[in-house]
């Protein structure tokens, strides 16, 4: 049997990987007690009242509070591309089962039947009143950083996208454990990101708020420099990493910049682009995060090999898996339960910090940078910090968020 | 404790009566046999793309064969008027319940935030996905007629109004046995119908597919007739009744035109319009329906009392209760199972007769017209006709359904 019979005779057999449980029973004890009608007709009628008379009741009478929907559209599912609302449906039912298993969250996949980006955004407004927040996933970028970009102000619950949020949050938690490691400092060291999608902009954007200064972007055009031709105003996002990386204004292809750079880090989706004389071309200490799935951008032995000192992927078959499952359980849970109605570049890098913590000094080594997906301590600690940072918002930037809703 | 404290304390212990399950396990059991790579990546990705070669085959691989999406827009939430989608949120978590109860179907509430007919018929495409039947549930008439009409031609999965159809269903088998009794015969009775919302207007349909020929419709002008001022195109559903009932034209209150009738149903959310009088002014063995809940037209006994042979309500703790809860499971369950595409007014017809027919004369009663919520033989029966009307909609006009879909 190979994986692909393994999987399609699962779910074959499963038919579904997720479903909806009752909460309350409508057993024969449960009928003479009354329950059904308090529940449905007539009892519930008092609550839908008093949650009609004061929204913000939805998440004490319904399960509001723990709803989380993810929204995709099928345009960029996994590394398969643009394939549909259908076909991504299977993904989405297994995050669905991931959020339930690591934050015992109701995870409610919605593949929707348009590309269009207004009808995205504004298809999100309309289920708000059923979700306490929102989990964007596999929408092709930048169309997707502008929906986010643009929900994020126009809707008052949180607005994740894992792509982007969580794959910039555990990179930024890794990367500070290894330049620990290392004994560099995050404002000293030079950084290449290869792939300027949903994830190298994340990334970019969490290493400028957490103080890195010196970032250099590649794209399939080489690196990205304030007046490249070809970048405009069309893709805002890209002209963001112009204008804010590279400012000795590099030009040149991957091989080219990545020499004496400090730290790199791949999500370009494409396999073996890093060679040996690349590695060698790094400085002392030089830290490689070949992220990309299934095939990352060099073999993690093929890197120590040429010279690299710490070395993650996003594979669980290697030491050091950056995974977003570290991330968002913990994160969604603590929005969830401070019913926090927005997310900041802030909080994303608090929350970072917080778990590269977790790792003490003793356990650190080159092969262990990161907590494992199922460590207790993930949810106390980034919920303190999604606390902390909320305090100090509410203070100084909750007043002048708008409820857009009619 | 009122039955208002019993409510609102059940639902605040709650904190929502339906959340997620996951269908699969994993433990370290499953972990050992490598179940995430499977139902996650890297294993989904061969599902997915199946899925996305073969639509249809997201029925096998997914919970779709499942799943109804409930949707409300909260404008007529049971009799509290226009509540918006929050208020609505509790009593479509009760629904949920009940399907799961009475169906064992995934029944997701989406309460979304617009009221804009055009709107909610796009989000319904665009949620088309997901789901393997839709229910339209408490959404203000003469809107929901239309998004109704509109959905059930555009989209490709079964569109049921429960507030319209499943009320035509449950009243039409009620009064087929209802008849029985009396010994009289649909196509020669006058039937009263108090009410032209989504009920009436559903029960006005029925009938008149079912062969019944001489019907009044009332609303709070009187009985409607053509040519009547106020009806115009503007309401095309008020005009189907127009010009489908009332031949003799007649123009007058409900107590004028209650005259010589044989049936009177009432659905005008109205308590207590039917008297002494009226009753008495009907049709020997008279069959009275008064089904607003939760305070009916009349009070069973005196409905009785004043000479009517069968009496029917919308309530549980008076005989002979109207109740959609019969219908809609079992309904849903073989669209479901059967994979229909669509809905007509003839499968209507058929499986109304079909419940009617599970009363055998031997049982059938002034008391018992109707079977239980239940009743074992309800499921089987209601596949059955469906798949029989299926079978003759495929030879006839299947080929005609456009999939609408881009």
């Amino acid at each position: 049997m190979t994986l692909r019979d393994d999987a399609i005779n699962l779910h074959r057999m499963l038919k579904g990987k997720i479903e909806i449980r009752s909460r309350v029973s409508l057993d024969n004890a449960a009928e003479e007690r009354g329950i059904l009608g308090l529940i449905y007709t007539p009892g519930v009628a008092y609550v839908a009242l008093e949650i009609s008379s004061n929204k913000k009741l939805a998440y004490d009478y319904t399960s509001k509070w723990n709803n989380v929907a993810i929204i995709c559209d099928g345009t960029r599912v996994l590394g398969l591309g643009n394939i549909g609302p259908e076909g991504a449906l299977p993904i989405m039912e297994g995050k669905s089962v991931l959020f339930k298993a690591l934050g015992d969250i109701n995870a409610i996949p919605l593949c929707i039947d348009t590309q269009d980006k207004e009808e995205i955004i504004r298809f999100v407004k309309l289920i708000q009143p059923n979700f306490g927040a929102i989990n964007i996933e596999d929408i092709e970028s930048p169309k997707v950083l502008e929906i986010v970009e643009r929900l994020t102000k126009e809707v008052s619950i949180p607005v994740f996208h894992d792509d982007q949020h969580g794959t910039a949050i555990i990179t930024l938690a890794a990367l500070i454990n290894a330049l620990r490691l290392a004994n560099k400092e995050l404002g000293k060291v030079r950084v290449v990101i290869s792939g300027s999608g949903s994830a190298g902009y994340g990334i970019f954007k969490i290493l400028q708020t957490a103080g890195c200064k010196d970032i250099v972007v590649t794209d399939t055009r080489g690196a990205i420099f304030d007046g490249r031709v070809d970048i405009d105003n069309q893709n805002p996002y890209k002209k963001d990493i112009s204008i804010n990386t590279n400012f000795r204004k590099l030009n040149g292809t991957l091989m080219e910049v990545i020499r004496k750079s400090d730290v790199f880090i791949g999500v370009s989706g494409k396999a073996d682009i890093l060679n040996k004389q690349m590695i060698e071309s790094m400085n002392k200490d030089a830290i490689v995060f070949a992220l990309s799935n299934p095939d990352p951008e060099i073999i993690p032995n093929r890197a120590l090999e040429y010279g690299a000192r710490i070395v993650a992927t996003g594979r669980s078959d290697f030491p050091n898996q950056i995974n977003n499952a570290v991330v968002f359980p913990s994160v969604f849970r603590a929005l969830l339960d401070l019913r926090a109605n927005n997310l900041s570049e802030d909080m994303l890098v608090s929350v970072a910090q917080a778990i590269a913590s977790i790792v003490e000094d003793v356990h650190l080594r080159n092969d262990y940078i990161i907590p494992k997906v199922d460590d207790p301590r993930i949810l106390p600690i980034v919920t303190k910090t999604i606390k902390k940072v909320l305090g100090r918002h509410i203070k100084n930037n909750v007043r002048s968020k708008t409820d857009t809703r009619k």
